[in-house]
């Protein structure tokens, strides 16, 4: 047994059976012991951004890491914009990076940078394997970190001569995996409680792992036990709505819409996630979004367990059998005629089946009338949390490898399928039951309002066809045939409609271009 | 004027007049001054990676920095491979990075990163801009340092309030830049000369500035003078070869080849570059390539002036009037027949027009017939020095915008176009005179041989589907026309030669699909 043999074996015992790899020269033998491992599933990405990403939707939907494999330091440099939505998600996610030997190192050949550098800024915990024998440890540490509650960034270096040199010493055990499920203090909750019995207007916002399950129904029993609103942040790592679900209001992503929406709250009180706050500055808006004299309470800090605290808030609020206010179904009538956010909505509550997973990073197009879906049949809801775009076509390929038996909706705006488009190549190589539906306004469309919330003016002639991408417009039908991806184009809400249908009685990837 | 405006003026005022860029949020003040600004070129690029490999085109073209536009932490981070390539062909570089204000800052909204951090390991100078009323003295130092020889990465970070603040001080003078042409010590001098009268056979090493122009000139008075062979590495920056130039012999990528072909020679002098290395460690065999008992010899330091250095030694032998060996024109045949590496070679050596451009990231295909076209009319190559593949097509991008009038011919293998393969749109919509020419064989073709010279032995079903991406095997005619450019399909050496003259007649960009 090699190290990388000793690195893919551990990983499989630990949990970690899939690898998002693009590979180079220096992990050929990890590529070996990838392919001699049968319980190691390696799925090849085109371009590192995919690979990272998809571990990131991996994560979503399975809660336990899945591993990347990169190319020194550039592969690790493509993949860390996935890596920062997948840090700001609390995805766990192991990523092994290709390195020169110790021995070749020191001539600085070309492919030569400052990984752990490279590393540390997005990452949190870095090491660097410096024997076959202790790999075995340091791959458990690296999976025992990703899988800590919040999930961790953990980026395990290989240089080539740990990967091919022979394992000399029995491999050192494993890390026993810390399972925390952290309790918040009773004082806290007895605070939390003595808010909520006042009877004030409070908002509980609930992120991370709160928004679904068990916590959330528990969630629910809080709120219809004391009339306080559930809400959650505009972006959620994953939510579970729908008809039968706990329903949770979003607050806005504009500034003006947020504050109109938290001014009237008395009290904020959070639940694995912080005070709200704009996604950007703008000169003369605040930054804080809640009004002046709210008062803030966490009642669930990030490493906590959302369940346990609502067990006890119902336990202190005498609340334990009030029964939740789940989301009522809501027929959505096929829709007619133009399309425009409101008809797309709709197309998507008719249409979206049972237990399908929702991929948004639809920006100006999609994101704002998602309310529109409430009533629709129950789904998971993942959102962009990191900011950083080009992450919906491979999350929506990670989250489709980890739940087959679900259909996956990736709705993206051109520009940020641009990113990664190279999403479409793996979706097709697996097979991956995932429906990518383009926005094609031919722009960065949220990018024409940014401009005025800026206070930078009416843009002018020049300005504007840097955020016009309509010259070429992008031809979405050819592009995805290219790789190997159906695609038909909507312009109706009722072709659109009948697209997303369609989509999901076949198996294998399919891509619907919205003509806007 | 405010920040945005000064930090535009001053860039242009410094002689760094485009952009490449892919603006979000926090940039739309630089994005509205960029506009506002008539002697700036804004070329809007869909994806970070071709922005930074276009800047790195425009550089080895002009030896002059270019700007890019980056997006935050995350924007930068997409960016870096093609830094990282920049930076190993010392290819001067400003990037500026938006930023969050830094009232917004302390709140660590989504897109908050290190970006100082992830600067660093790629940048030869960082700095965060504080003040509208500093910026142009920051944008002329970065600028100024960019400018450098070699060429040096200068990454400066604009926060939105640093952007969009009102200028109240006159902006500082700029610093003057250092215009270097170092010189070489006398004592250097005349010990290289010792080693090149001694007779003993010597290989001169030429990299960077020094493959083209008066310095390559001269360096070939100098081989013509004493009899040392004229080399250079195998990836260089950028080398005038074909007819009438002063030939160079390639070191060859392969370990065992290289060691071969430097074995006879007793001493090796280095002009603007170091000792040759493997390009990766393998088990057993060497990092350093020269035989033992060969001598190492600087003649160039990366810093210094080449054709001074040149000048200087023609003077210490007395060869100044010395006339150099240069290339004959080799006319080639119109090859027929089937698509192989030499068939290939030959059609480019008898299709390339004159003072074309030739951006090679061909990898198993075409690199290793480079030799063919050493006979061919004169023109520029230009390879990969940082070895991150996806460097080819955005490097063609830049290369073709600071050279409308010549024809760039980007020989890519299908791997690593997918890389950076939004480039093809904005040749598109900058109409760029650039034949992209992918090398189809679906596969990863490089690491079928590195799996070998790894020892990993011969691949297994499962990694042998790791490497090959036949399944699906990319539509190019499909993704050519997706982005909006025309595109032919060539399997035989004829039509390929044909395509290739074809696209030299027409201007704008195209892509010819070799199929192998």
């Amino acid at each position: 047994m090699n190290g990388a043999e000793s690195l893919v074996a551990t990983l499989v015992g630990q949990g970690v059976d899939i690898c998002f790899a693009n590979p180079g020269t220096s992990e050929m033998h990890f590529l070996a012991a990838l392919g001699n491992n049968p319980k190691m599933r390696s799925v090849l990405c085109l371009f590192e951004g995919v690979a990272t990403g998809a571990a990131d939707g991996w994560y979503r939907m399975k809660d336990t890491p899945a591993s990347t494999l990169l190319h020194l330091g550039p592969g690790l440099a493509n993949g860390l914009a996935n890596i920062h939505n997948a840090k700001r998600a609390s995805s766990g996610m192991v990523n092994v990076v290709g390195e020169h030997s110790v021995s070749h190192l020191k001539y600085d050949p070309p492919l030569t940078s400052d990984i752990e550098g490279l590393a540390r800024p997005l990452s949190h915990w870095v090491r660097r394997a410096e024997s076959p024998d202790t790999i075995a440890w340091d791959a458990a540490q690296a999976v025992s970190k990703a899988s800590e509650h919040p999930g961790q960034i953990a980026t395990l270096i290989l240089p080539g001569d740990t990967s091919w040199q022979t394992v000399t010493a029995t491999p050192a055990t494993s890390p026993v995996r810390a399972d925390a499920h952290k309790a918040p203090s009773t004082a806290r909750i007895e605070h939390i409680a003595r808010v909520l019995r006042s009877g004030e207007p409070t908002l509980i916002v609930l992120a991370n792992k709160a928004t679904r399950g068990a916590a959330l129904d528990k969630a629910g029993r809080v709120a219809a036990a004391t009339g306080a609103t559930l809400g959650s942040q505009f972006f959620t790592a994953r939510i579970e709505r729908g008809a039968g679900r706990v329903p949770l209001a979003r607050i806005p992503y504009a500034v003006a819409q947020a504050t109109a929406f938290l001014k009237d709250f008395r009290h904020i009180i959070t639940v694995e996630t912080r005070e709200p706050v704009a996604f950007f500055a703008y000169p003369d808006k605040p930054s804080l979004l809640k009004a002046e004299g709210t008062l803030l309470h966490t009642l669930v800090d990030d490493d906590e367990d959302s369940e346990i605290a609502f067990d006890m808030l119902l336990q202190a609020l005498g609340g334990t059998n009030t029964a939740p206010v789940l989301q009522p179904r809501i027929e959505t009538p096929k829709p007619t005629g133009a399309l425009n956010p409101t008809s797309i909505a709709h197309a998507l509550a008719a249409a979206l089946p049972e237990h399908c997973i929702v991929v948004d990073e639809s920006l100006t197009t999609g994101r704002e009338s998602m309310s529109l879906t409430m009533g629709a049949l129950p789904h998971d809801l993942i959102n962009n949390m990191g900011g950083s775009i080009g992450y919906a076509t491979p999350v929506a390929t990670g989250a489709a490898l980890a739940c087959p038996d679900r259909r996956v909706f990736c709705m993206v705006g051109d520009g940020s399928a641009m990113y990664t488009i190279q999403s479409l190549w793996t979706q097709a190589r697996e097979g991956l039951n995932v429906t990518t539906i383009i926005f094609a306004n031919n722009s960065y469309a949220i990018l024409k309002a940014e401009y005025a919330n800026m206070g930078a003016g009416a843009p002018g002639e020049r300005a504007l066809s840097m955020i016009d991408i309509d010259k070429p417009s992008i031809d979405w039908l050819a592009m995805a045939k290219s790789m190997g991806v159906p695609a038909v184009a909507v312009e109706t809400a009722e072709s659109f409609h009948k697209a997303l249908v369609d989509s999901a009685r076949e198996p294998g990837p399919s891509l619907i271009e919205v003509r806007l």
